[in-house]
């Protein structure tokens, strides 16, 4: 056998899957996801023992250890896999939605219905209850799940998805067995050679690193909806509220800057700039962040104030540094904003802050990211802040879902015709 | 200038376009769709003069006479290109819609509107009016569009392009001139370069025969939304009112088989097969209809019954014939028809023929089809039909729109997040 051959399997059945899961009732679905959060508390020293292989070959390998903890099995994390189970069970059925609906004068009823995407392809680096959490969200909506998690994470993850499956046949008669399968290999061929089947694959979506993200990108056959980076401004424009713009340049950029939607460039109106950056840039530093600035900011600053500045590079501007690092830069006004955040960001959140509706409308408009806030801080890109009750990623793509991706996005739609024996003439 | 640098500057020229395309207001837009008809009609001699050089070349370049007659521009045609602008201007404009609003406990506001998708490559064959068509539906949308048709009309594409251009920004300043942009080149290397451009292209949209498609779909990086083929099905069940399915398999098949949306195999349950198909093959016959079956056919019609007819081949079930041929095949029920659909169908139009409602839902659930059918004709399927308004294509694809695609089609969507002042705890 061939790891193309391997996959081909894993695609067939996958797709069979599928079908099969489209004719499992909303109830049936939340009764399986019940009992697959049973099972796995109940398999907790099970689910230990599988770990501890996990970590031993990790130790091995030389992992850190931060990447070891996040590797790591306990109860209260295998408590919280189970928590997200339900949770989900809980939530409403995004399948059978109807988005549209019409009556044609032929008396043809049409209806666009949200329908389950297929099979989902999910690549993720080692932390195992994203197998859960990935698992659950794709059964929910109908998808038959092809999972492949870190190397270093195969024991937990093949573990987790057979005590799901068993779980799920024992309650729910006719549930598919490879509803949920993880890739059985830890071979890096079978990335490529299970992204090439566009016969059975419907969507990949993976997670994790830029570099990880784009070699996916690069080698698939089949749709991928991923987001890269997240590189997000916010835009103090001449009209903002300057006590709130700092407030939010604040949260933006140091509430958590390890996060995709924080901040990493601030803009600044130059007409506002003088003021507001006197303000601004002291409280940044009381934080801890160092700033890369433009040459106008630099002399509005000042030499020997005393502040940490050094010049931004045209690099600098692109760079997603999830740290307590940012840009900033004057523009002539929201144009020159927009163009900044067309040139360099990355399509994810970007704010303008002002008390003048025009200029925000303007900026709305013509910002092209998921996310385009109005006096509000970037940190909000987020399922759980959206009201989406769960989330499987973020999406800076144009075709398919876009921004963050919660049951309804992991959908997509049929048309439904109902006749009484209608013909075209 | 490499063809690459070429692609380069109409990639990032269109990028820049859509932005300000983005600003343009949608009574802007449509007084630019009146305008831009107007120009072609006044310009007809000038396009009959492009069209004739256009002629020339296709003539040395051997094209059949069918082909030349696809190409020709004359009065009528140039009248109807106008008329079909005229139409997109009277549609409703599909850029602003409000898809989903919440209030979120902490104040934000929070809309998912749709919105342009940005730039859109669109790859066609001969005819001269796709080109008019097309940019029509992309302007409406807010997009900024990147022809390339065939080599042999690329003088009339140019200056219908050029002519449409020069309309609007005369009457709609600002608009920007490089919102319609035809690949100057015939230089087939072009494809391939300016769908490596993921910087600036957003889209492409093939429209041809299945070679084309998967040449396109093959080498390109940036997403592509098309269909292959339609492998339609028509299954008449157990259950079905007999005379009605007969009427909608005729109307399927022979109403216009060269359409994507016809019927090539019919699927028909052994319980009714024996009278359905006594009365149905014959009158197929009487339409020219050749026909390929499955064993069980052949042997219930009967040897020496005065049919033509021969044995399918497993290659059979997966071909688009476009022609008076098609499949037949006796199955033991709904699941085996779902399962030869899936099988061997192209996810284009399938439609069951039955009075049992349970049975109907069960094909609808299950059969993974843009359109799936409840006791109507395929042939529906179609923009126009959908109550579209106007078809710029028909997707298979599961990622972005699905089924007949109009203007709603070509937008996507983002959140635009309203606040005041609000930061994340």
């Amino acid at each position: 056998m061939t790891v193309l051959d391997d996959m081909l399997r894993l695609g067939k059945q996958a797709k069979e899957a599928s079908r099969r899961l489209a004719l499992v009732s909303a109830a049936d679905k939340n009764v399986a996801l019940l009992a697959m959060a049973d099972a796995l508390e109940a398999a907790s020293t099970e689910l230990k023992e599988a770990n501890a292989l996990d970590l031993g070959v990790g130790r091995q390998l030389g992992l850190s250890s931060a990447m070891l903890d996040r590797l790591e099995l306990n109860d209260t994390r295998i408590a919280g896999m189970a928590a997200g189970l339900r949770e989900v069970a809980a939530l409403p059925d995004p399948v059978g939605r109807i988005l549209d609906r019409r009556t044609r004068p032929n008396g043809l009823r049409i209806e666009k219905i949200s329908s389950p995407i297929g099979v989902v392809v999910i690549i993720y680096e080692s932390r195992p209850n994203v197998t859960a959490d990935a698992a659950s969200l794709c059964l929910k909506s109908g998808n038959a799940c092809i999972l492949r998690g870190g190397k270093e994470a195969l024991n937990s993850n093949r573990l987790i998805a057979r005590l799901m499956v068993e779980a799920a046949v024992k309650q729910v008669p006719g549930f598919p067995v490879d509803a949920i399968q993880v890739v059985p290999t830890a071979d890096r061929e079978a990335i490529p050679a299970l992204l090439s089947l566009t016969q059975y694959v419907d969507l990949c979506m993976p997670r994790g690193g830029e570099g990880l993200i784009r070699a996916v990108t690069e080698c698939s056959k089949v749709p991928v909806i991923k987001h890269y980076k997240g590189v997000c401004h916010v835009f103090v424009d001449r009209d903002a509220d300057l006590e709130m713009a700092g407030r939010i340049v604040l949260n933006a950029k140091c509430q958590r800057p390890s996060t995709c939607n924080a901040m990493e460039t601030l803009l600044v109106d130059r007409s506002i700039a003088g003021r507001f950056l006197a303000s601004i840039v002291p409280q940044l530093q009381v934080h801890g962040v160092a700033v890369r600035a433009d040459d106008e900011s630099l002399r509005l600053l000042g030499q020997g104030s005393g502040l940490q500045l050094r010049a931004a590079t045209e690099a600098d501007y692109s760079t997603e540094y999830n740290d307590f690092v940012m840009n900033l830069k004057v523009v002539a006004g929201v144009e020159e904003a927009v163009i900044h955040i067309s040139t360099h960001g990355s399509a994810h959140s970007d704010s303008i802050v002002t008390r003048n509706e025009a200029t925000a409308r303007q900026f709305m408009a013509s910002v092209d990211s998921a996310a385009v806030y109005w006096n509000a801080s970037t940190r909000f890109t987020d399922g759980g802040e959206f009201g989406m009750g769960a989330e499987i990623g973020i999406s800076t793509d144009k075709i398919g879902a876009r921004g963050p991706m919660g049951l309804e996005e992991l959908t997509t739609y049929k048309w439904l015709v109902f006749g009484n024996g209608q013909i075209r003439s």
